[in-house]
């Protein structure tokens, strides 16, 4: 959990790598820092060449300082453990450190994100630096939380990563028959005799592309076991700060809806949940509406903190626009009106060299205060202060689950057919923003979840299904609920191997079809169906299926092609609830009506009505409920609202309950 | 040849890998075949791990069951050696047997069509299982077929490649000295004086993209090299049967206009042609033709086997749209029509697991019997029942001759210069697409045929005249044929190097011509010509050229740019017979228009006329003629017969001569 | 210089390499060449095989042969060393020759630009050939220069590479601590605290992209010492001809605008630049301008040798497009206007194989004397002989100077943000070819150049301000000069590191502006401003600037967006100048008008006026002026002349000065 009693508000900063300037600047920044109502600075993330100069010895001098400084500087601490990236006599010393990469090259000193997971070395010294630094740092009571290594992420495909994946593979199968069954070797001879035989699966093996390969079983427990791997990094510093500080907040940045790592298992061993949000200039905000409610899910609904996001404009994109005034403040509001309780920015002093020097920060090269970014970060600074813990640890409630799951992504877009246009994340933002943009609260959750608190539960193609995963459907059907999922479900078990008879497989019973083929159209290709008197298009994949119990919810199926007629869209009335298939993927329009119906259906309430591009959330607990309203349009946006309410950051009444807000500009309401 | 007192009928069935799944299934699988009308299988493909566990133990247990199983269900059998993938554990015994691919990595253990042609382990331990195989199912009177590895092909610069291309080489060159003038190394010093200064050509050496090279020579004799290799492989099985049983029917599965490997040499080896024929979705029935037509020319005329084609859908596709109702069909007979005289498919069941687990099979991941494609597989067994031997070991008869060359094809496409949009299939393309879309039965032959059984023909784009051959098309000129060929023909000899003193070449007193340069036009740059009192576009390459003898077809010359009047169309009347050369590409309409001239004024009559669309092929023999008819449109089409005739299939007469034809229906005529 | 006394006229001839082919042929050659007004050849370019077969064993006598048929034939020679390709059994022997790419993997024989710039191997043979060349042939006075290796270029990153290059960093920063800091290693923990640990950087270490790197001072520094390494080779070849022969003129050609070498270092080491021209079929005669004035700049303003160009085709390009008729002469004609002193081409003779032989040249396959080309060089060579000496050692006199700056290019694509479209040389082209459009000389200079000659000076994203050479820009700004730069100039120093306190750092006090913030615009997005009363776009770029002194010089600022109304064009009044500020990009009608007002108002004439297409330059000395007038239309143009002149070539005299030129041809006039 963010531990609230030490902040006592939403924690206001972010990076912060004075070491990387000359001491004179110090005094400079700190001024600066407190003049814009940043409380909060993330210290040390990339320092462990200057803290560990060489194998025997550890140089915390500056790194004290530092600590001294923000201390008595009134900041809180958020102290990382440096193990982002290695030092380079490192690297020299032990080359185990380095990665192999993808295409099977040997590494060498560079970059970041560049250590091996299964890597000896970098085990045993990331976890000496980390215990050493608990050591050193445990007293200070104004560090809030531990930030271990830096955005996790990549893979390694050298032979320390082969050996180990070899004893993953062991502890899993136990017996070399059990891995040729999960991996079905017996097609093209791939039967092997030995554990040592397997090698890991890249492009000088089982791969012809980076997503392509030619055995989906092998590359899906690589991806298991490397998320597993660089896992374990990250728990074995977690617990060198704990064996020193048993009650250590301790976490590590996220990356949202990042493919490589399961983040649903890498969230139970944090103790709070934190992540780095960077959108394109191009999101709509949906999108990244789908990646907080996915942080927000994977730590079971609990707050999380944002870690880090610009306060102006990224450096790595193609074209990096300035972000919009009033923007950097919208976005942080919409963090926290998705679950954030902390606004952190990436950084709070652009450097001076290297790749991330034109990336922004709340402190320009220019070094002056009165630029529009410090002016912006400055005034959402007092507004945070102002609002106090009257925001802090509240809860979403929703009654709308959808079922994400890495496994499947991975699963999915491993697959050898049907279509190369299937995205996993493409079809869950189809359900998501259909309901984020009529302002419906949505709970993004694992596929081994309870479903019963919920009256609506979607699978977005529910490809994989696990274990008896299906049961929980079942069970939450049964008892009333509805599910919904579409094409391409059901096919396959946990190590991707069919599930026999007819798809969707476990789950036909509960839909009541099954599908015969599935018919993959060519970009541009469409076919069309007709629901309540309106014409949808119909791509992506056409399900051919039969009814077996279902009833069809178009109204004549298809329209075209030699399966016209073949339902589009079908209810199964099963138990005491309903379970609906989508047999094709369709356009906005579509799923925003679908919808909205059966919402309608389930007695589900949207938070409030808004006009086009006003976002409305809802965050509550045992002191009330605050709805959030967020216009991400361009222009001034009216609102009515169903009772008279008051804003907590103007602290305006709204009697009538109308409301106008500016281009960019957010509430907080309550009810009064 | 097809091993026709065996079958007595269309060989219908295709590759069934029952080791791939548990026991119980086999026999739903042949009940469900037998229903289908499936009578050849295709066994043993993939299955080397199996069959050879470690390198001193064999074990056939499996095999035996299955062979028995199927010898029981009175099936044929296509035999299969197994070694189109290595086992997991020769890999890591012996790296020897991986390949280098063309970036110079060395490859694991992974995917298939993954050994080294020049592996002494490869060739040791294939050889050998080939034999164990014919010695312990010699016996076995139901072997049809015996079918060597599995769709040869790719590449391998691994050292042992190295050393086997020096001694190719200087078998070839006999001294380095005619290397070196082959090759013309003294362009950039390249002058060698010991073969073991020579390196296979990747782009650690030669070349700086897959197709672009700085030593044509070089990259082409490594091809020659590579296709030889690996029909090494082919050569050394096959024999290793032969010597157990002599008069074995060996073939391997080929792949239509696949560059890599030179299958006129190939066919030599073969006792019959067989090949796999997986189009896709967008190609003209014409192209499909143009492969099935190589695939008869390689093999002389011979008929051959259909070996591989998808019941209903492919996996491997960007789009995996699924064959429409009727399509399997047509495209079954339109191999018949063709030359073929088996119909199989890959595959009987679909696999559970793996990269081909989405591949369509006869029977599906369901099990039943009552799917589509089921359902049209068993429509089609019945038919093929009923024909019965009427069909088999027919000859196509043309006038009309397309010279192929797999050189020239690698020569044209290594050019540095003069476009690279000048690719060498697609300007075959152009010359049978005009003439497949008018019924004419069209032969393709190699550039070494004696050319006197034909009235007309073509050698698009023919850049690399070797030795002599120039003589073949010298004589069957003069002795009254029609030859016809286009730009950048008679450029260089077999080593790539120019034959000088004036384009083109040794074809230049034939044709009448000397062009002395070549313009090539950007994509979108159009010139004109006129020709029979119509515009043509010309694009691609523009010859500049001047008539030494020839007359100007064409009326008037390119209509535009600096060269304009220049010809464009050439006859040159040389002996008896004509020589045209076309001195720029043109449009469809051109071709058809200018090849329905030429056949009128060589006596060549179409098959039949038919509606855009409607395919027309004849075979024959002693015992009479048959014409297919094939719609490959979506509408019915109607057919005038120039003589009453009866449909095979039907048995249905056509006496008034009018044929109404469904949409994607087929008829074999006769006539009454 | 160019050794005028030993050629006295335009040198015209070019490549040779009659070893590729029979002596029978080489009679031929020379009458064939002497036909054609050839009298200069370019000998040895790639016999180093040849020249050493073995490493013991030196063989001269087939260059003996050719020398003494040249000089027979009273040719005149330019002497290359040979070594831009090494011999097979030399990488065989010792394959520290060849290069390890940029994707870290060690190449094998074959190419050319194939050896590693710090192989011992390369340097003790390579300068040894030279050596003994110089020896062998120092008596043949037809000798007119010395050609050392051939068009250098490429790059290394093998391990001696690495160690030249901490050599070279040792020299350049001393101390470790240095070196740390000019690389910011601050960041990202990359802190070295031995020079050893330091590596190459490459996509194995730094690189993601080829041009995209996490630490640009690492890459900056690594193509720094790159060009340094191969001129290193230059340096050694021409110093080991001078120990011999001392007052050998040495040169080396060059490539124009060629990335990888910083050519401003590598001139001050020739005696006279030299380079090789292929532009496009579709570059616009600026941007071919351009590249001839680059390497007039890069020589100080000294006449140039024009070393290769073809006389028809080239042969890799994608589609390689015959030179129209009179091109080839327009296009040696435009070389001569621009600075140079020779005319010559790549190449004498088409060889007969390998990846050259579609290449252009003098003598075609055919061997004939009655091509379009061959007559096209004998008519150009008639013309120059007819001018004799009377265009040779002029000047180029301009009141206007482009600032140009390899450092500076390297720096600006390495950069990370702020866009992916900002390319130096397009920008460099707005202002070069406005200017060249409306005939204006320009020089392009060095940034270390004293401006005080000139009247405007233009430094188009001057991004990187090395040292103190803003102190040129201030004395010349305030000795009364014009000084004009642009969005994203000032940002950094020599290493990349951003010039702090607000952008355009060292420059902020002359243009008196202080830029806030930079927005990068996507492909097609626009802002605009008004300049003079006339709309123009705005995109790419746009900075967010404050007047500091400066005033805004369009009118109102920009015209949208949060920024509308921010100015984006100033002038500062500094000193008795003017400093411009150009905060965005615009279109071509943009910098027409601009830079026509400057040049207006600096009192800057151009050479004539003259019709679109009609381009105008002059140069001078002591004996005269001469004006080139080249119609680059398709058309005829007609052209007022200021005076009555003469044209040097048809000795026609334009009495009431008008001019019609027609399409392709070419006046070079003097007064009357």
């Amino acid at each position: 959990m963010i531990p609230y009693e030490k902040i006592g508000k939403v924690a206001y900063g972010g990076d912060y790598n004075p070491e990387q300037w000359p001491k004179e600047v110090w005094r400079e920044d700190m001024e600066l820092l407190s003049g814009a109502g940043i409380d909060t600075v993330t210290l040390n993330v990339f320092s462990w060449a200057s803290l560990q100069p060489n194998e025997t010895t550890y140089d915390f001098s500056r790194l004290d300082e530092i600590m001294e400084m923000v201390r008595e500087n009134g900041m809180k601490v958020c102290l990382a453990t440096s193990t982002g990236a290695h030092p380079a006599w490192m690297a020299k010393k032990y080359p185990d450190i380095l990665r192999v990469d993808f295409e099977g090259r040997k590494r060498k000193f560079g970059a970041r994100h560049n250590s091996c997971p299964n890597s000896p070395t970098y085990l045993k010294y990331s976890v000496l630096l980390a215990k050493k630094l608990a050591q050193r740092y445990r007293m200070y009571d104004n560090i809030v939380a531990w930030h271990v290594s830096n955005e996790y992420g990549g893979e390694c495909y050298c032979e320390n990563c082969e050996k180990a994946f070899r004893v993953w593979l062991r502890e899993k199968y136990q017996t070399i028959d059990s891995l040729n069954e999960a991996w079905d070797t017996a097609f093209w001879g791939h039967t092997f005799y030995d554990w040592d035989e397997v090698v890991a699966p890249n492009m000088l093996s089982e791969h012809f592309e980076e997503n392509r390969t030619t055995f989906q079983g092998i590359s899906l427990d690589y991806r298991r076991f490397l998320s597993d791997s660089i896992l374990n990094c990250y728990k074995k510093e977690r617990d060198a700060i704990k064996e020193v500080i048993p009650d250590a907040a301790v976490t590590t940045n996220l990356m949202g809806a990042y493919k490589p790592l399961d983040y649903f298992r890498w969230a139970k061993e944090m103790d709070f949940v934190s992540w780095d949000n960077y959108p394109s200039n191009e999101a709509h905000y949906a999108q990244i509406a789908f990646n907080h409610d996915l942080m927000r899910g994977i730590g079971g609904g609990e707050p999380f903190a944002l870690m880090e996001q610009t306060p102006s404009v990224t450096n790595w994109l193609p074209y990096n626009a300035l972000k919009r005034p009033g923007v950097m403040r919208l976005l942080s509001y919409q963090a926290m009106a998705h679950g954030a309780d902390t606004v952190m920015f990436f950084q709070m002093r652009r450097s001076v060299g290297a790749c991330e020097k034109y990336h922004g920060a709340v402190i320009d090269h220019a070094g002056r205060a009165d630029t529009r970014v410090y002016r912006e970060v400055a005034k959402l600074g007092e507004e945070l202060k102002s609002l106090g813990t009257r925001t802090l640890s509240m809860r979403t409630k929703s009654d709308i689950a959808i079922l994400f799951d890495w496994d499947n992504w991975w699963g999915i877009e491993y697959s050898a057919g049907p279509s190369v246009d299937l995205r996993y994340l493409d079809e869950c933002l189809r359900f998501y923003k259909a309901l984020r943009c009529q302002n419906f609260n949505v709970d993004i959750v694992g596929v081994d979840t309870d479903l019963s608190g919920y009256k609506l539960a979607i699978a977005p193609v529910y490809y994989m299904v696990k274990g008896e995963n299906d049961h929980l459907i079942r069970k939450f059907v049964k008892e009333g609920g509805a599910f919904l999922t579409t094409f391409f479900s059901g096919i396959v078990q946990e190590n991707d191997l069919v599930t026999l008879f007819g798809y969707p497989g476990k789950l036909r019973d509960i839909l009541g079809v099954w599908v015969e083929e599935e018919d993959a159209l060519e970009k541009g290709v469409e076919n069309e169906f007709i629901y309540r008197g309106k014409k949808y298009p119909a791509f992506l994949l056409c399900d051919l299926l039969h009814l077996e119990g279902a009833k069809e919810e178009d109204e004549g199926g298809y329209q075209k092609d030699f399966y016209k007629g073949m339902p589009a869209v079908t209810r199964n009335d099963f138990g005491n609830g309903q379970a609906y298939y989508l047999a094709t993927a369709s356009n906005e329009a579509f799923y925003s009506a679908f919808l909205a119906d059966l919402c309608k259906k389930q007695g589900i309430e949207p938070v409030l009505e808004t006009p086009a591009g006003v976002e409305a959330t809802s965050r509550e607990n045992e002191n009330g409920r605050l709805i959030y309203v967020l216009n991400h349009n361009q222009q001034e946006a009216k609102v009515s609202l169903p009772a008279p309410m008051r804003d907590l950051i103007t602290g305006e009444v709204y009697e009538g309950g109308k409301l106008v807000l500016g281009a960019k500009d957010v509430k907080i309401l309550e009810r009064i």
